[in-house]
């Protein structure tokens, strides 16, 4: 195992260098240093090749993804991140794969200022799980179960990209190349919503984000809450892109299914409404508001004022 | 993946329910207290099926071995542990599988007051990572730099049983039922030694858990703190069975170069010799002295007043 000891040199060259780290890598442990004033936030996110990524994917973009998807969740907390932990099994020592996929890590770990303090490198069928820490102040964080009847839903950006991508890379849709290259940014290079979960902590009752699909991440939330949703599908977000290749049913369908777009939801009570819809707007961040939650416990999807039954092959359905 | 929703409710049936953690499993991130006096220590691991583990390895035992070796690495740091997360990979849901996992993980959890607060369960080659968790006392962290020329270097219990194990499993070695017995147990339940490092912490200037082999783990230790050591290698302690199916010197070469026996490495001042071998003693635990650091940087082997070469092929150069 001479070779995978080579291989830490590559994590070790990490660029961030926090004041809370009283130790880094190279002991048996790290150790940070915690505020009493905060909760820390932990959340583990496992990526398989072949599972959570087609097999061809660079290793810059498994590098990316793999520090997105667990920023992502912190960012649903309303948590400021701080600390990730990688764990990398690896078939094979390629220095080459190593530099481009610690560069995937490290451009979004520099970005928001996280520190990797430490992990561990095996040897085995390539799969990565990290761990990353953030902070939150009490009772400011952001968990599933605290919407309150008659909050707004939001959500960031648009939905569905990533899967019209992974569709494409399937064989089940035909994008021209531009139109490819822009929903294939989208799979590969995921934005976790870190800032926005810190702009509209102080607005917002609950959130959650697109990993599972837009509906299956709102049943989440709203079994969480024990309420329910009617949500006209003329607002859910779309994008250019999935709007010109698919028809409107498709489109609406590969939204609500579809997951790995790490969007975020969250919900506001009314008056709240305008304070978060101004901050949006400085901030120039795309959201919608999808309906208001109600207590139900149920979700009703309607189009065009009819109700609309996701079907059980998704997309394809309309095809 | 339904199937693997279904998983969950092995891990959320976890035993222990601690005051510091303001939310478990169940929303995007878990949710711990940390109090401003101490630091939190933070270790990664990875056990891969037939890497770390023989592929035939009862799951209960891979539940407790992928908790102990991280609780192994937080004692080695001196700390006290307190939260997991558990990333798990499976081919396929096992129900029976799973439910001897979680019990061999519980079994160490429980022990330990250290609750489960998340985690992912993916489909893929089965690997298993654990991140872990645990408090220490600002300034009393026992990290391997820590050493200073003179102290006493200490290791507990015996070394090489869990080699010994591997070696009959591969067939390298002959054992009988009964010996075999007692290594296998040592291999697949090694019992990370918490209690050992909460009690020598006061008297200890550094430590390490022994997971490469001693002789690996000693160099470790050795250049973090820019010391060497000369060791007689009658001082090594080894097991009955060890010394009853192996050569003198295939046991001490097992012993120093097979790794997976968990005990503790520590090096204690002259000044606190005494304290650390009373509060031992009254703690029955069994340790015995390596030496004496010095500032050589270089580790010199003594067997019967020469110097001892690990042979390049491990023990059986002596077979």
């Amino acid at each position: 195992m001479k070779e995978f000891e080579l291989i830490k040199q590559f994590f070790t060259a990490q660029p961030v260098n926090r004041k809370d780290v009283a130790m880094g890598i190279g002991d048996d442990c790290a150790l940070i240093e915690a505020s009493g004033d905060s909760l820390i936030a932990v959340t583990t996110d496992t990526l398989v090749a072949g599972v959570h990524f087609p097999l061809d994917t660079s290793a810059r973009a498994i590098g990316h993804k793999a520090v997105a998807v667990n920023l992502s969740d912190l960012a649903a907390m309303g948590a400021v991140p701080s600390w990730i932990s990688v764990a990398i099994t690896l078939p094979e020592v390629d220095e080459k794969w190593l530099a481009e996929f610690t560069q995937g890590m490290f451009e979004l770990t520099e970005y928001y200022n996280v520190q990797l303090i430490g992990g561990d490198t095996t040897q085995g069928p390539l799969s990565i799980t990290i761990t990353a820490q953030g902070t939150v102040a009490r009772n400011t964080a952001l968990c599933r179960s605290g919407a309150k009847n008659g909050d707004y839903v939001f959500v960031t950006n648009t939905i569905g990209d990533a899967g019209l991508a992974l569709a494409a890379i399937n064989g089940l849709v035909e994008l021209s190349e531009q139109d490819f290259a822009k929903v294939k940014e989208k799979l590969d290079f995921p934005r976790p919503q870190v800032l926005v979960a810190q702009m509209i902590r102080e607005f917002a009752t609950a959130a959650i984000d697109v990993s599972d699909g837009l509906l299956a991440d709102l049943e989440h939330l709203c079994k969480a809450s024990n309420l329910g949703i009617d949500i006209d599908l003329a607002n859910v977000p779309l994008s250019d892109v999935m709007l010109s290749n698919l028809s409107k049913k498709q489109a609406i369908t590969m939204a609500l299914t579809s997951g790995d777009d790490y969007q975020l939801i969250f919900t506001v009570p009314a008056t709240n409404k305008v304070g978060v819809e101004t901050a949006m707007a400085h901030a120039n961040v795309d959201y919608r508001c999808l309906g208001q939650l109600n207590p139900s416990q149920q979700i009703n999807l309607l189009l065009d004022g009819e109700n609309f039954a996701v079907p059980n092959n998704g997309f394809q359905h309309f095809s």
